[in-house]
C-alpha cells in the first residue's frame, strides 16, 4: 500500500551534482573556491548558547533590513529570506501558482524548476532559447501564471540583455521571477526592476558569490504586497539563528565578496580562452561556470572523472554536447587543463 | 492587482508566541531554559570555511545514521530530517495529501496544523477531546487521508495512553502522524510504532528537550517507503551544514539532554502543585509546559506581562480559561510565583 500522492509517482527527483569527498578537484556544482568572509566565520563561532536554545527571529528582521539597505530598497518589507534559493523557488509556486496553472520558462534552464513545478501539480511550459542562448521571438506572449527566467542563464552563462527582460516584464501577464543566483558575476543585473514592475521577483543566493552554500540562504526582492504573501506561506521559523547571523556578516563585508568575484572573473577569462584554443565552443559567460562544447564531450567528462576532476555533464537535449565547468581556483584550473590536454592528446579519445 | 493564490486570502497566518527581548522572563514558547550540550557549541564553533562554502550533505546522511541507531531503527532509510518539525509537518501534507483531501486532528491541538492544511488547500476536520483531554469515542472512524495526533497533547500536556494510539493506528484508513515534539518529557512514547504500523510517522524536534530551537531540526521516523516519498519532495539541501553537525553532536551527548529533562520534570512538579494550591485546575502534564485554568486567566496573563513575565494565552474556545506556562528554570518559576501571588492577592483582580 502506498500513501504518497499520485502526482509524485511521475516526478523524477532533481539530481544535484555529485558531492564526492577526498582528494579531488570539484568543478561540478558552482561553489565558490574561496572562503567566506572571516566576519562570517566569527559570527558563527560567537553564537551564544541562548542563540541556539531560543527560537530565531521568525521573520529574519535584521537580515532583511541590512539586505534592503545594501540593494537599494526602501525597507525590509521589500525583502524575503528563504532557506536557500531552492526554498524561495518552491515557495514562489506555493504562494502564487495554483495546481493546474502553467509555469513558463526557457529551455535550457535550471533543471530544478521543472521538478518543483511538477511536484506542485502545475503545468510546465518551455520555449527554446535561440542557438546563442537568447529569448525567442514572442516569448512573453505565452500565457502562464509565472515565468522563471535565469539571468545569467544556466548552464550557458549567457545573460540576455536587460532591455529584453524589461520587455518581458512589461508584456507578460503573470509574475516574472528573475533568478539572479549568479548575478554578482555578471556585467549588470535587474535588481532595480521591482521598483518599476509590480510583477517582478528578483531571486538571489548566498551560495555562490558569498561562499555560503553550506548555510542555505536565498533572498527575494519584490514589492511589499508580494513579500507579504510570502510571509503567509513560509514556515514559522524558516531561517535559523546561525544563517541569519552569517548572512548579516556577509552583507556587511561586501568588499570580501567583490574581491573573490574579481578573481573568479579573471580565472573565467583564462578558462574560456584556453578551452577555445583546444577547440571548444564556449559562449561568453557572465557566471561562475562556463559551458564548453566539443565532439566527444561525454568521453572527456568520464576521463576527467577518472583523474579525480569533477565537472558536470547533462544528458538532456542540446546539452549533451558539452561540459559545464565551474570556475575554480587558479590551481584547480591548471590541473584541469593539464588533464584535459592529456585526454585530448590520447589517440583513443572520442571513440566511444 | 494581486498575484497571490485565492486560497491564501482566507488563511490567518500562524501566530508564534511573542519573542520579546530585554530583561524579561520568557515562559511562553516552551523553549528549554538550559543550554544545549557543550559538544553542540563545539561542533558549531569548529565548522571550517569549507563546510560553509560547499553544499551540505543533501540527505543529512550521517545525522540520519546516528538518529537511526539512537532510536532503534535498522538504518537511515527509516529517518527523514527537516528544517525544524514545522518543515516536516508541511512536507507531510505536500507528500501525502492532495488538495481537497481531508486531514483529521483533535481539538485542541497544535494550532499550526490547521494553517498548514488550509495553505495546502485541504480540508480540516477536528474531533473535540473529552474534558480530560482524551480521544473521543470513534475518533478513528473519521475518514481522512492523514491524521495529526500530538502526544503529549498541546496545550494540555496530557498524553493519551499508548494503547489508545495503537488502536487508532490499526483502524484509521490513512496515515497517522504522531507528533512527539515533547515526548522526551513524557513517561513513554510511540517511537517503536513504525516497526509495526506501515501508516505511522513519528515526528520529533530538537527545539525542546535538546535546546536547539535556534537551529531548526526535526526528524520523522517511518518505514522506508514513506521516507523515500519525503526524499522526493524535500528541497535539495534542506538542512544546512551547521544544523547537521549540531544535531549529530546533540544525539551523541544524549545524557546531557536527559539531565536537563530530569530537572525540567522536577520543576514541572513544583509548578503544578504550586498552581493547584493557588486554585488553578492543572491536568498532569507530560510535557515541558502546563495548562492552568482559573477564573480571570486573561487578566492574570496581562498582569504577568506588565511585570515582564510572558506566558501564553489563547483566545480559542475552551482555551481562553487558562494559561499555558512553559516550565522554565527554577529561578524563573520562583519569580513567576512571586508575581502571581501578588496579582491574585490584588483586590482588583478578575474584575475586567
Amino acid at each position: 500500500m502506498s500513501f504518497e500522492r499520485a502526482l509524485l509517482r511521475d516526478v523524477a527527483p532533481y539530481m544535484p551534482g555529485e558531492q564526492p569527498t577526498g582528494d579531488i578537484i570539484k568543478l561540478n556544482t558552482n561553489e565558490n573556491p574561496y572562503p567566506p568572509s572571516p566576519r562570517v566565520m566569527e559570527a558563527i563561532a560567537s553564537l551564544s548558547a541562548q542563540d541556539v536554545s531560543r527560537y530565531p527571529n521568525a521573520v529574519s528582521q535584521r537580515l532583511r533590513e541590512v539586505a534592503a539597505e545594501r540593494y537599494g530598497f526602501p525597507g525590509p518589507e521589500w525583502v524575503f529570506a528563504g532557506n536557500g534559493m531552492d526554498e524561495v523557488l518552491a515557495m514562489t509556486l506555493r504562494t502564487f501558482v495554483d495546481p493546474g496553472d502553467t509555469v513558463l520558462s526557457t529551455y535550457p534552464t535550471y533543471s530544478l524548476y521543472e521538478v518543483l513545478v511538477k511536484l506542485h501539480g502545475a503545468e510546465w511550459l518551455t520555449a527554446d532559447l535561440t542557438d546563442d542562448y537568447q529569448l525567442p521571438e514572442g516569448f512573453a506572449d505565452n500565457k502562464a501564471r509565472l515565468c522563471f527566467l535565469t539571468r545569467p542563464n544556466a548552464p550557458s552563462g549567457v545573460a540576455v540583455p536587460r532591455e529584453v527582460v524589461e520587455q518581458v516584464c512589461e508584456t507578460f501577464d503573470g509574475l516574472v521571477f528573475i533568478d539572479e543566483a549568479y548575478a554578482d558575476f555578471a556585467n549588470d543585473s535587474c535588481i532595480d526592476f521591482p521598483h518599476r514592475y509590480p510583477n517582478v521577483i528578483i531571486g538571489r543566493t548566498f551560495s555562490k558569490s558569498f561562499s555560503l552554500a553550506g548555510l542555505r540562504l536565498g533572498l527575494a526582492f519584490a514589492n511589499p504586497e508580494i513579500i507579504e504573501s510570502f510571509m503567509k506561506t513560509k514556515d514559522s521559523y524558516n531561517i535559523n539563528a546561525v544563517t541569519q547571523a552569517a548572512g548579516i556578516a556577509a552583507l556587511e563585508d561586501y568588499a570580501h565578496m567583490e574581491t573573490n568575484v574579481a578573481r573568479i572573473k579573471a580565472t573565467r577569462r583564462r578558462l574560456t580562452e584556453g578551452l577555445r584554443e583546444l577547440g571548444f565552443a564556449v559562449p561568453d559567460s557572465e557566471s561562475n561556470y562556463i559551458f564548453a562544447s566539443r565532439e566527444g564531450a561525454r568521453g572527456i567528462f568520464k576521463r576527467l572523472k577518472e583523474r579525480g576532476i569533477f565537472v558536470r555533464y547533462f544528458h538532456e537535449r542540446g546539452l549533451d554536447v558539452g561540459l559545464r565547468i565551474s570556475v575554480g581556483a587558479d590551481g584547480e584550473i591548471d590541473a584541469f587543463f593539464a588533464a584535459l590536454e592529456e585526454i585530448i592528446g590520447d589517440s583513443k579519445f572520442g571513440r566511444e
